[in-house]
C-alpha cells in the first residue's frame, strides 16, 4: 500500500475525537500506515483544519497528537445530505489518489443518515461497486430489530459489494476477545476438554457502573438486551461455543460463529429483566418507560459439542463494578466425587475489561499439616505485562481494514441470526423489576439457577 | 491419643538437632501432639538433659525452642549395642506409659547399626511384634543395592510387623510432593488429559549446587543414581505416572505406585553419567573413584496410560542452581499444526524446591497489533502465600506416624522394585565424563534427545 485516504463522515462527533483520531495518529507514529496518509474530515461547520483540530482536542478525553494530525488531516466543509456538494469531495480525492491508493469511507454518523449518505456516495461515484481498494465502514447499531437491520443491509447491498463493507463492533477489537481463539485452539489443556463432557457451564458477564448518561434517546428504545446482548455478548458466546473452523481466516471462522447463533435456544423461566431505580428520572427518559437496564438469562447451544451446557448471560448498568469477563467452569473430577473431596471446580477466567488477562482457578492441598483442598488462582495479566504495547480496539480495527482482514468484523448473517435470537428472547420479557443494588439481582439469579455470577 | 513417648536412637546426631527436635517442638506448640509427650533421647555420652539440649542447640541450624524441649526431653545414657543396658530403658518407658500410650522408636542411626539395635529392641521386649501402638521408624538408605535392601528388610520382618514399620523418605513429606495427588485428581483440566495421547513428555529434575560435603564415605559408594534416583526421583515418577488408585488411602496408592515401578524401562542409549571436576580431590574420596555425581536418562512407563511417553530423569551435584521440579509437557493442538501456528506447548511445572508452587505455561496472543502467539506463565507460589503455615517435611511425617497414616512412607515392594530398576540402569553405566559446568551437560542432553531440561 503506497497511499491511504480516509474520509470520515461525521468527523466533528465524539467517535472521531475520542477514538478515530487518536488511533490513526498512533498507527502513523508506529509506521503501521503509509507515510502518505490523508484524513479528510467532513463537517457542515465553517472550520479550517487548525480550528477543527483545536476543537477536536478540546472534545477528546486525552490530548491529541496535534503535530502528527496537522500533517494528516484536511478539514472539508460539506452538507452530506446534499448530493450536489459531493462533486468537490470527489475532485479532492481524485486529485490526491493514484491507482494503488487504499480508500476508506468511515460513516461515523447516526443510523438515520446511513441511507441518504450511502446513496450519495454511490450516485456521486465516490465509491464504485466492487472496487476492492475502496471500503466502507459502519458502526453498530445495525438496526433496532431484525426488520430494520434487514432494511439497512439491503440498502447497503444496493450501493456496495459485501466485500467492501466493514461492520464494526468495537468489542471484537479488544485484546482478549482476539485472544479467545488462541486460548482455545493453541492450548492443549483447554482444546482437548472444550466440550459438554468437561465444561459444566459458561458465564458471559458485562457489568457497567454508569447509568444511561447522554444516550437516553437511543438507549430507551434499545435496552440492555438489544444494546449489549445482541452484539457484544452473543459475539463472545459464539467465539466460545463455535466448533473448530476449517482455517484461522475470516470466512471460515464466521461460518462456525453463525452455526452457533443458529443453534441457540434459551430457557424462558430463567429470564430476568430489571431497571435501575432512578432510570425514570433521567433526562429524556419517558416517565412510564419499561426499558430494561439489566438482563439475565440461561441459553443453550444445541450443537453436539455444547448440548446441555448452560450459558448464563448477564449485563446491566449501575452495577457494583465495571467488568467484562467470560467464566468457563469445568466439571468436577471422578475422584473428587469417589473420594469425598471438596467439589470445588476448575474455572478459566477470560478477562476482557477493565484489565485484559487470563485467570485459572485450581484445586491444591492446603499448605501445612492438614490434607484438605483449597482453591488457588493462577493469573496472567496481559495488560500489566504489555505496558506500551497494548493497542486500543480502534487501532487494531482500522489497521485490519487497511489490510483487508475481515475476521474482527461482523458478517450480515451473524447480525441476522443474533437479531432473530434476541427478538425471540424479547417476546418473553415482562415489566422489569426495579433494582437499587446488585446484590438483589445476584440473589434472584442464585435463587433461580443456583449459580453465583463469579 | 492420651500420651506419646518418642524414643530416639542416635539422638546426638545432626538429624535430631536439625530436624527432629525442631519438628517436635513445633508440633507441640501447635497442640498437634499430646500435652503429655515425652521424648527420650538416647546417647552414649555422659550428659544430663540440660547439657544435652545445650549441645543440640549449638549443632542446630537455627535456635531450638529450649523452653518447650525442657518440658518434653529426657536424656538417657545407653550403649545401644549392649543388650543388657536396655533393661533400664524398658523400665523408664514402662513407668511412664499406660495402655493407650503411643510409642515411637526412631532409629536416627547409620544402617550398619540397624540389625543389632533391632535385635536388642526385640529381645529386650521394648517393642512387641504386632503391637499397634508401637511403631519403629527408619531413615533411608535402605541398603546399597537390591540384595542388601532385602537383607535389611528380612531382618526387620524378623523383629517387627510390617504395619509397625515406617520407612522415611523425607521427600515425601514436602508440600508439593503431597500436593501431586491433589493436582492430578482434583483438577479436571489435568485429570482428563493425564495420559499418553496428551502428554508429550515428563521431566523429573533435582539439581544441587553443593558438592559431596561431609558425606564422602557414604556418597562415594552410592553415587547420584543410588542416592537420588532410587529414592526421590522414582518416588516422584511413580506419583506422576500411577493410575487412579481405588481410594485416596495408603495401600491403594502404594499398589498403583508399585505397578509403575514394575513397568519401568529405560533407554540405555540415553544414559549420561558424569563426575564433577574436583570430586577426586574431596576429602575421603579415593583418587581413582568412578562414582557419578550426575546422572541423566530417558525412561518409559509401559502401562496403557503412559506407554511411549519419555520420562527424562536428571540429577546432579555442583550444578548452577538448587532446584527440584517436575515438568509435564503437553502435546501441541491439532489446530497449531493445521493452521501453521507456532508449536509452543503447554507445560505444567510442579515446583518442589526451593519454593513450593505450581506454574503453567500457556499460549496467548502477543498483545498489540500483531496476530502472533507468545507463551505466558501463570504462577501460584504456595510457599509465598502460606507464610507461617508451611510445615517442614519432618513435622508432617512425625504427625502422620502418630496418627497411623502410612501414605507418605515407603512400602517394602516400592523399595524392592526401585532397586531392581536402578540395578538394571547401573549395569549400563560406564566411566563418568568430567564436568565443570552445567551447560556442557545440558548440551549433551540436547544433542542426545533434542530436549531442553527446563
Amino acid at each position: 500500500m503506497k497511499k491511504l485516504i480516509i474520509t470520515i463522515f461525521g468527523s466533528t462527533g465524539d467517535l472521531t475525537s475520542r477514538k478515530l483520531l487518536p488511533a490513526l495518529s498512533r498507527l502513523y507514529e508506529q509506521k503501521q500506515i503509509p507515510e502518505e496518509t490523508m484524513i479528510i474530515a467532513l463537517g457542515r461547520r465553517d472550520y479550517d483544519t487548525d480550528r477543527y483540530l483545536e476543537q477536536m482536542n478540546q472534545n477528546s478525553a486525552s490530548d491529541l497528537n496535534i503535530d502528527i494530525l496537522k500533517k494528516l488531516v484536511q478539514y472539508f466543509k460539506i452538507e452530506i445530505t446534499e448530493l450536489d456538494q459531493y462533486d468537490a469531495l470527489v475532485e479532492l480525492i481524485q486529485s490526491n489518489k493514484d491507482k494503488d491508493t487504499r480508500e476508506l469511507f468511515y460513516l461515523a454518523i447516526g443510523p438515520e443518515l446511513f441511507p441518504v449518505v450511502s446513496k450519495h456516495i454511490n450516485k456521486s461515484n465516490l465509491v464504485e461497486i466492487g472496487n476492492k481498494n475502496q471500503s466502507i465502514i459502519f458502526e453498530k447499531p445495525f438496526g433496532h430489530d431484525l426488520n430494520s437491520a434487514k432494511e439497512i443491509n439491503e440498502m447497503l447491498w444496493n450501493y456496495f459489494d459485501e466485500k467492501q463493507i466493514y461492520r464494526i463492533d468495537h468489542y471484537l477489537g479488544k485484546e482478549m476477545i482476539q485472544n479467545i481463539m488462541m486460548v482455545r485452539f493453541a492450548n492443549r489443556i483447554f482444546e482437548e476438554i472444550w466440550h459438554n463432557r468437561s465444561i459444566k457451564n459458561v458465564k458471559i458477564i458485562a457489568r457497567e457502573t454508569d447509568g444511561v448518561l447522554g444516550r437516553a434517546n437511543y438507549y430507551d428504545h434499545a435496552g440492555a438486551l438489544k444494546d449489549m446482548v445482541q452484539s457484544h455478548l452473543l459475539q463472545m458466546l459464539s467465539l466460545i461455543a463455535m466448533d473448530v473452523p476449517l482455517s484461522y481466516f475470516s470466512e471460515d471462522v464466521k461460518d462456525e460463529k453463525v452455526k452457533v447463533l443458529k443453534h441457540l435456544s434459551f430457557d424462558k423461566e430463567s429470564l430476568i429483566s430489571a431497571q435501575y431505580d432512578g432510570y425514570l428520572n433521567e433526562e429524556n427518559i419517558p416517565k412510564d418507560s419499561k426499558t430494561e437496564t439489566f438482563v439475565f438469562f440461561k441459553a443453550f447451544v444445541n450443537t453436539p459439542r455444547f448440548k446441555g451446557v448452560p450459558f448464563y448471560l448477564m449485563t446491566g448498568k449501575k452495577l457494583d463494578q465495571k467488568e467484562s469477563v467470560i467464566i468457563i467452569e469445568f466439571e468436577e473430577t471422578n475422584e473428587q466425587r469417589k473420594w469425598d473431596l471438596p467439589l470445588s471446580t476448575n474455572k478459566l477466567y477470560i478477562k476482557i475489561a477493565p484489565l485484559d488477562g487470563v485467570g485459572l482457578v485450581l484445586n491444591s492441598k492446603v499448605p501445612g499439616l492438614r490434607d484438605d483442598v483449597e482453591t488457588v488462582e493462577l493469573e496472567y495479566c496481559i495488560a500489566c505485562n504489555a505496558v506500551g504495547n497494548m493497542s486500543e480496539a480502534y487501532e487494531k480495527l482500522l489497521l485490519d481494514i487497511t489490510n483487508h482482514h475481515k475476521t474482527l468484523f461482523t458478517r450480515w448473517d451473524e447480525i441476522e441470526y443474533s437479531w432473530k435470537f434476541v427478538e425471540h428472547v424479547e417476546k418473553h420479557q415482562s415489566k422489569p423489576v426495579i433494582y437499587d443494588n446488585h446484590e438483589m439481582l445476584e440473589k434472584m439469579i442464585k435463587d433461580l439457577t443456583g449459580e453465583d455470577m463469579k
